[in-house]
Formats: structure tokens, C-alpha cells, sequence
């Protein structure tokens, strides 16, 4: 693991799309997971100008992480939100967006492997230690690609029933943390001072299935990039 | 994770070799790490005429990945058995052997990142579920190469000690869990119906740090070569 | 470059297994181009039980690297050759053989590198030192796949009529040296006095598009597996 | 091969920036081999206040690729350069800098296998179509790392006396093409109108020792960045 201290968030964000640029820039085709939320705005603003209508990275392609899929919605939360953020205004052609939905997931490991699997995923890191959809208690570290079904019994449920509503959806779906080993460029970023308590679990706490990002420490090759405050409570 | 299931010992043995030397011949540096004990001495057997002396495996260098310090002993138990079951026999060169020992633990892990890393890695696994010398209880799935102290509230403790008798060292040395993932390729065997039970609970239960092998469900790239006995109780 | 020269042509086919094996009995989709010819005849041999119906190398995929489509043939030289002596015995599953053909030569790069290229192939060399289908004079060193017009003004023309007669051919398909060096380890093999000679031309002579496999020096990971008979002209 | 045109000289080396940064940042050790000379000016400009004193690179360890020992100097002329423009001014650690050298100019391919290989090299072009210090005609395409006797039947004799004079050396050194088919990750940069019809040549000719860049096309995964002048005579 390499923890990077940017000195704000402005900079996270550069160095965040120095490295996903990095890897984009190769001759070869390149697979790269990406994050939607409030962590990488800034991010997918600097990168947006730099990929749009760029020839030279057609060999790049896109492949989301997990999906909720609110019930009478025609899109899921994450296809939403990374079509609005970045694939839209980067004008990302379809041939080269690859989305997890509750049709795909079970074969979902199988298409990138058979892509030459990923090499590079930017993650954030929630608040309760949750990282793609793996959250508190209803994580399973050895799962790759996987449904979750929602229950009353999980921590987490209260607060999505609060944001769903009626549109409540009965599971959802996620990379797990097998399928997160395989990608070969891991990177985390986080910002912000309510980022340094969970942080400071996750990154320098034992491995606990109720820190569901704790298992990332284990990642073969893992860059953590993070601001001032987001790294306060760190040891180091 | 891929399981090979052979028709017996020796044909487990010969698709160790296989995958062993397939990693050997390239043109590159290649580092190897081996390990010692029951399951792989027909393994040994079979690549020692393969490998002596042979001047276009010079490339190959050897690591080690625990060690177990008896008392008034020169050599320690692993450097020991690997140097009879294979080093010496194979006459491998001193300059391609690099051994985990109490006064290089805390520089390992950048020796062999400073090497390029590890291409290949044969493992075993214990009956209790240990895998290098990451023992029940004693794991901390986050680690890196580290020292291991030995204390009577382990669950393995006893068993120790009836074996080192006076010899009893105050601690051991051993890679973790986060050094194994950063192994290129990992190769898991097992043989023998005294291994089922555990392979059971390691390849297809919950990550649980009262089975240490069962995080290595998590490799990106892991190779599990059983006998029929060993594979008996697995589901599929 | 690495050299290794085997006591007979049994051995040699024996350490080109345990390569080609090794690469296969990883836990990833592992992409593997293979020859015809005589040189591979004891490699097939050796292979097709330990391949034939194994589910656990379903994650193998083949690629053929040249075709020659003779007129009035329903299948090419290459495929027909590939069927008979390896794909046929070995029970391939037709999903996982992806042949080279006058219809697709133009995207079999892109095909290839969308399923994370290739990680192995293995060649032999021509006794005019030809490798794949690139022939001396026509061969372009930096060349991906492409279609070779047949001319008469080439030194090889008159041989192949007179393989070919009537059933000639208006131009052949092969990968060319710039695809092979995006391969990840090439494996080339040669047994038999007759090689001796070209052998010393292409391994220890200069690279030079009249001695097409000149260029293969050039591999960032190349193994040279001979007999004593083939490497008997090298000077080293 | 990729090749990338930017609008101008700011924005390829703002690129090429975040390819080498990319690189960079990984958790691993990552090996690169930097060129001196007009074109990389700017680039170092742009990564050295983002290189200079962060802890977080210490991984980073530079590599030259080529050496011309002037007589009667203390250093040689890349030594010289590359400290002047950038191994001071970013004040890298002399423990992570490896300079090509003649006294160990047979081992440097050896020195550099041991840590890993080269992850990603920048290189420049000539007027005259070298790379490195592989120069028109004296050039043999499956050189590894190597000396280069000064003799006055080379064409670029006349122009290296004038500017040594009294100081011209016996000889100089440099990587080869097959030590640069090894990298992981080639980058050739280019700008101004004075390198158009050198880069024609070399990106859209054929593979010719007398323009020794026209061997790089070969690269597995080389990344070309030119401003629009550099690229003005290419066809496409």
C-alpha cells in the first residue's frame, strides 16, 4: 500500500488523473473501473477536456462497479450517475462502456476476464468503511461479482430505505473483494475531515468484515490517495 | 481460484512441475519461492534432474518464506529442509538462494521487491489450516514478512513445543497474508485424506482467521493441485 | 534470449510441454498460438491426454498465427494441419479456437488484444528461415497481420506451386513480426541436423529481412529450445 | 503503436507528464530510464516540484540509456545532462539513480533484469534517426546494451569530432533495440518541424539500420507523442 498526502483536494484530483491518464496512454486496450460520488468530481473535470473525442484512446474501455437498481427506474443508481459525471460529458462511445446489472452480474467476472480483466479501478470509501457495494455485515471477502439481498438485519438498511422510498429495490449488486484483488492497479481516494475516523480503521485497523474496505490493504498494488484532512487520524 | 483435481499423487506432482518450469524457462529473472514439508517431495524429485546444473536456469533465484529459529541450532528448520530436499540435491547456487532469517525479516519484502518481485510461489497447507507460517489465532490477514511471537495462549503452542523441546525459539518469522497476494502466481497442493476436511473449510468457507488459508481464496491468480483424497470433501 | 538445447528431440518436446503447460494451468483466461508441423508432432503427442477434456483448462483459448487457403479447399493449410494433429485429438472446444482466415485478417489483431493478447505462442523456423508464414523477401519487419500477395518475382514462389499445382493460391495470411512481439513468451522450437545452418543464421547472424526469423533476437522473451543435431552449428 | 498529436509543445509535454507520473505512483518498484536533450525540457519542468522530496516516490529508481565518455571530463555528457535538468533539480537520491557507464556498460542488462526490468522509457528521435546512441549505420538491431567503436567511415563521425574535439572519445555506449523491445512501456517524444521528415521515415518507412528509429514500430507498447509540426508530413 502507498498512502499519497495531497495538500487539497485540487491536487488529490490531479495526481487521482495523472495516474488514470498513465494507464490510458498505453498501447494496448485498456479496462479501467471507474467511481461515481462526490469524491472524484473534480477528477472526471480535469480528465473530461483530456478524453473527449480523442482517437487515440479508443483502446480505453469502461466498466462500472456495482448497481442499485430502484425499482420503476429504467437506469440504475451507478449507470446514472457515471453517464452524468463523466461518460456524457466525455462523450464515451457505447461500444466502450461496460455496465454490471442484475442481467449481467453473474457473467460479469467472466467479460473481463475474457477483456484481459482490468487494469486500473478508482474507488471512494464510504463513511462506514463500505467500498463498491460491500458493505457492513453482508460482506463476504471472497466473493467476486455477487447479488446482495437487501434485509432489515443489515446496518446499512435503514438509511437506504430513507433515500429509496418506494423505489426500494429487494437486492443489489457488486464486484466483491476476490474480484477487486484481480484488478492490477488499485486506487482509493478520499478527502475531506469526515473521511479521517473510517480511514484510520480501514487503513491501519485489522481486517473486519464490518470494515468491509479494511480487506483492501491486501491489494497487491494499492495507491491511497488522500487530502489533509481526509489522512489527520493516520499514524503516519 | 482453479482446482486440479489428479488421479494421485504422482500425477498431482507432475502438474506441479509442469507449472513450476513452465515459469522457470522464460527469459527473464524469474523468483521463485518454495516450500518445504510431505506434500512436495515426488515434486522435488521430479524437477532435481531437470534443474541441475543446468546453466539456462540460471536466471531462476529461490526464496524462502518462513523460518523457524530452534535453539543452538546453526541452520533453521526451514532453510534446513529445503536445503536437503531440493538446494542440495539440485546443487542450486548460493548466489540464487535467498533465505527469510531473523536478521532480514524487517528487509525482505523490499529485497524482493527490489527483485522484481515473485513470480511463483508453491505453498502447502496445514492440517490445522496454516499456511506458511501464518498459524490459527496468531494471523493478522494484513501483514506484510514479520516475526511471529510465540506465546502459550495460541492454540498451536503445545504442539510446538513438544517438538522443539529445549530448542523452543521465542518466535518465528514468517511472509503474511499481504505478501502472498503480491505473488504473481500462487500454487496450493495438497494430497492425502487427512487433508479434506480442511480443504473443505479453507477453499470453500468463510475468510476466518482460525483458518488462515482460507484468505488465499482472495489471490488473484491461485492454482489449487488436490489428489482425489484431498478434494473428497469439497462440494465440487 | 534464452537457448536451451535438449540431449534429443523427446526431451525437447518434453520441456515445451511443461512451458506451454505451465501457462495454461493459471486462473485466468491464458491465449496460446500454436504451430503445425513436424517439429510439434512429440509436443502433441504428450499433451492431448493431459488437455483432452479437462474442464480446469476451460480458461485456454487457441489462436492460429497463419493460413495458407488453397483453391477449391473448404478449410486452409494451417487449420486443416492444427485439426488433425492437435484441436481433433485433444477434444478443443470450438469456442475456444479462433483461426486466422482471408475473412478476418484485418481484425484479428483487434480480436487479439481484446482478449488481453497473447500469452504464449509457440513457432518453429523454415529451413529458409521463414517463421509463421513470413517468407524471405516478402516479409515487412513491422508488419501486424496482413495478407502476403504471391508473386513468382519471390524465392519461395516456385516451391509452392509445386505443393500447390493447381489448387495455387492468390496470396496467403500470416501474423507478422510486430505482432509476434506483443506476445508474452515465445517459444520457439527446432530439432534435426537440417536446421543446423539456419539456426546460426537467425539466432547468432544479423537481423535481416531475407532470414525473416532473424528479427525474433528481438523478443523481449524469447526461449530457444533445440536438440543437439539443431543447435550443433552455434557457436555458443 | 499509438501515436498522440497534441495542439502544441506544452500540451505533449503536459501528457507526457502524466504518462511517466502514472507510472510512477504505483506500490511497486517502478523502473525508468529518462532521456536529456531539447525535447523532455518542459517535462521536466512540469514533474520535478511534483517529484522533489515526496517520500511517497522513494519507489522510483532512473536508469540512463546511453553514454558518451568526452576525454578528460569527470562525467559523461547524459551524466552531465541528466543531473543538470533533472536529478538535481528534483534532488532524486543518488540510491535511486543507475548510470550507464563504461566500466559497466557488460552488466547493465544484468543490473536491470535483477530489479525487475524497465517499466516505461522516454526517448527522443534525431534528425538523423537515432535513438539512444544507436546511430545511422553503425547500428545492429539485436544489440542488448553495448560499445560502439567512433570510427571515421560512420556518417556522423565528422559531426561528433566537431563538437568534441579535442575531447572525442574512442567510444561510446548505449541500449540497443532488443534492450528496448524489454521495456514495458516505450515513449518516443518529438516536437518542431525539423523532426517531420525524420519522423515519416521512421514511423511510416520500413524497418532500415540507416534510420535506426524505423526498428521501434516493432515495440510492443510504444506510446508516440508529436506537436502538430512534428507530425505534419505523416500521412494519417
Amino acid at each position: 500500500m502507498k498512502i499519497i498526502i495531497e495538500e487539497n483536494y485540487e491536487q488529490l484530483s490531479q495526481t487521482t488523473a495523472q495516474i488514470l491518464l498513465g494507464h490510458m496512454h498505453q498501447d494496448k486496450r485498456v479496462n479501467v473501473s471507474v467511481t461515481a460520488g462526490n469524491s472524484p468530481k473534480r477528477f472526471y473535470e480535469i480528465i473530461t477536456p483530456l478524453v473527449k473525442n480523442k482517437t487515440h484512446l479508443a483502446n480505453v474501455h469502461y466498466y462500472s462497479f456495482d448497481e442499485v437498481p430502484f425499482k420503476g427506474e429504467a437506469v440504475g443508481m451507478t449507470e446514472g450517475l457515471l453517464r452524468a459525471e463523466y461518460f456524457g460529458p466525455a462523450e464515451i462511445a457505447e461500444s466502450n462502456i461496460h455496465l454490471l446489472s442484475p442481467d449481467n452480474y453473474q457473467k460479469f467476472d467472466a467479460e473481463i476476464a475474457n477483456a484481459g480483466g482490468l487494469d486500473v479501478m478508482l474507488i471512494g470509501i464510504g463513511g462506514d468503511g463500505h467500498f463498491c457495494a460491500n458493505m457492513p455485515d453482508s460482506t463476504r471477502f471472497d466473493a467476486m461479482t455477487h447479488k446482495v439481498d437487501i434485509l432489515p438485519e443489515y446496518p446499512w438498511y435503514d438509511g437506504l430505505k430513507a433515500d429509496a422510498g418506494d423505489k426500494m429495490p429487494d437486492a443489489f449488486y457488486t464486484m466483491g473483494a476476490a474480484s477487486i484483488m484481480k484488478v492490477k492497479h488499485l486506487v482509493l481516494i478520499a478527502n475531506g475531515k469526515h473521511k479521517a475516523d473510517i480511514l484510520k480503521k480501514a487503513l491501519e485497523g485489522p481486517v473486519d468484515p464490518n470494515i468491509p474496505s479494511s480487506i483492501l490493504k491486501l491489494h497487491p498494488n494499492l495507491t491511497v490517495i488522500l487530502d489533509q484532512e481526509a489522512a489527520s487520524a493516520l499514524d503516519k
